[in-house]
């Protein structure tokens, strides 16, 4: 886009992808439980190698940017700065909050962003049908509490110990509406699952409409930059045969 | 819309939103089996400061209403009236029916109904699409009790206390058809196995594809709209880059 | 249609309707495991009238047909004649083969297909897409197939009683690749749940696809018969508000 | 398409799809746990008999094709090559490697793909549609291993023999968002649900968005076509009843 130097590369962005990637799978063995003591010292190394580099990134962009002060605070700054920060505050931080350090390493993942241009295009389908989806969020929020009270006014007497209160029912009208259904809590009754029988009936459509709704807008919008790069006489051609 | 007075001003709407949130709130905590005295006594002052705001509310709303008994017999005035009418119904009853009116107090949530105008959308896609949800739902009704019946025949045999009667086969179809498995019930023999494969490759379809058509029928609607307010336009603006 | 006689009223049709829902939940109610006598008995006469009144039925559409010959021999002839004659035959047969007969008993549903003029719509749907619902049902029974083969050499190693051979992990790929997903067995290797997250991600898709195929022509024909019918013009008054 | 000897008669096609589904059941049955003697040396026989058919059937197309090089290199050329070379190997290597071998006779599942033309317009909507699908495929990887951490985080001090390391809580993630929810695996705690809740709402739509954009790209393709070919006609006249 501006001055292309080495930096807008594809491969540096390749190469700055694999090293978040490394970084990230470094991140969750190290969430192992029986890690010995030579793979602890392998991985903070890999940790420290990743730090360096990400930081000359840093210091390279820093330094070619023609307004320094601009660059620090733009977005891709601060997120370049957030991914390495966390590796320099954790010799300054006492040991308790050394592990939420830890966390925030991953916040390197944010600097995927800078090389898909076409979130763009996603976020665009959102703002879209930003409407609907506001609505069916709420209505699938209210939804799910109403079948979470329903469940606990049929299930409460007969199992006192699974839906203990309303929270309890929360999560498993979340589990059910979402038909993940992990089975660690489900109706017995009668009248439950009659109740579970017309709650998934109504709310099944309700959870899902958003996700047609997204994938409609997105077509809409591919349909619309198709008709304007001259995108549908390929497909026509193809068509045609 | 009509006369603009501070009741339909914004903020307004968002503390009454906030009222009947942290109003639900109280209701479901209530539910929680080991409550001590004071968090009890907490929430019952909460619940008397509830109902004294949206008595408020409805005595102003009832006061400024140009027409008071068409505003007692309206939507908005019923359910403004259904939203306090169980708290103080709870000093006439006896303590039997008590639980029962604590649940009317969820009435509430249908407050919400007042702010939210783009609910007439979903309606209308809900409309447009009737016959064809009409004839899902009828279809998904026989087709999970022919599953029922089908799995009865099959597993009934090797498993009499799970399948004990077409009751319980219908839940398992009702489960299985839905995709959310808690895995309570399952087929085990070869013959329901097959049986439910044959029935998921028909059935999943039949049971999801009316969320396709309040989709479409949704992202038709707002096609539609946007054409009249000329809302292509800006999303060709866009796309054209 | 053609001659209007009472049968062809909506009345009627209802009746019968609630004969047929009637019919099928004593079908439903006879499988229960501890039935007393008298409820035996009840079921037993209550089954005898429908099929008194379905054969009544049956016996002046004979009569007040035109052709008597093309009656008998029309599809909804035939499924009028298949909705009593189980019920004649179990006379006739031996204990063995009852249990059959009353399986047949379930053939009255399709009497519901006399008054739903609607499935054609669904079926030029199907139709339309019968092409793409082909491959999909093909690609998706190989998908399930090669899904089974892959988590067999991984899991049956480690679980060689649950994965005990290829019909067991075609049971799995279907629960899993429907996303019902019941919990009864499950991959626990490192490979075994890799191999799951990659069939997951390229088989899910597989397998929704043809909702969506189905979901769209449908809303293809319907906006075909609202542009004939004029529908559009009601959809657009609404929308310029 | 070229020259029409009897080898692209549909009738033939039928045999040869037969043969494979034969043998890919033989496949099976062979890793049936508990199999005799006999059906040991039946399911050898069919394997033989498979193999000799097909190598018939390569000789013969290879002696016909009138460009025997190209045809041993050509794409169906290898895979009919496939079909048969992982049969005669087996005699050329040792016991070890003999396993993987069988597993590799599931290459004759290839030679389907001759007799489906229609594969392509699948393969076109993938294309059409490939860029919005290697988003949602990066976007859905991302907020799996997000949920991943999130949930290692809040259950690990509750459930440290269950949400062990981000591994299992990478497996945990992908079997929620993927809705299959077998049940070996969820949250206790509050924190944890909570988080399950938020992460189903962001996710879902995520994670199921791809096979809404492939049913929306195949139904555009088959509207082009049908409009090519005059197929809209057809619809029109039925529409208008």
């Amino acid at each position: 886009m501006k001055h292309q130097n080495f930096l807008d590369k594809p491969l540096f962005a390749w190469i700055i992808t694999g090293l978040i990637i490394f970084s990230v799978i470094c991140f969750s063995l190290e969430t192992l439980p029986d890690l010995s003591e030579n793979s602890k010292r392998l991985l903070r190394y890999s940790e420290i190698a990743v730090v360096i580099l990400f930081t000359l990134e840093y210091l390279f962009r820093l330094f070619t940017a023609p307004d320094k002060r601009k660059f620090v605070f733009s977005f891709y700054g601060l997120v370049d700065l957030l991914a390495i920060l966390p590796f320099y505050l954790t010799f300054a931080v006492d040991l308790r909050t050394l592990r939420l350090m830890r966390l925030l390493r991953l916040l390197r993942l944010l600097k995927l962003a800078r090389y898909n241009s076409a979130i763009h295009r996603f976020g665009r389908a959102i703002y879209i049908a930003k409407e609907e989806l506001i609505i069916f969020t709420c209505a699938s929020m209210i939804l799910i509490y109403l079948g979470a009270v329903g469940i606990y006014y049929f299930e409460h007497t007969a199992q006192p110990d699974v839906f203990r209160s309303i929270f309890d029912s929360l999560w498993w009208a979340v589990a059910t509406l979402t038909t993940v259904g992990y089975g660690d809590i489900y109706p017995i009754t009668l009248g439950g699952r009659l109740f579970t029988f017309g709650m998934l009936m109504v709310g099944l459509g309700l959870v899902a409409v958003p996700t047609g709704i997204v994938a409609s807008a997105l077509s809409a919008i591919r349909r619309q930059q198709e008709s304007v790069e001259g995108f549908e006489s390929k497909i026509e051609d193809d068509g045609s045969r």
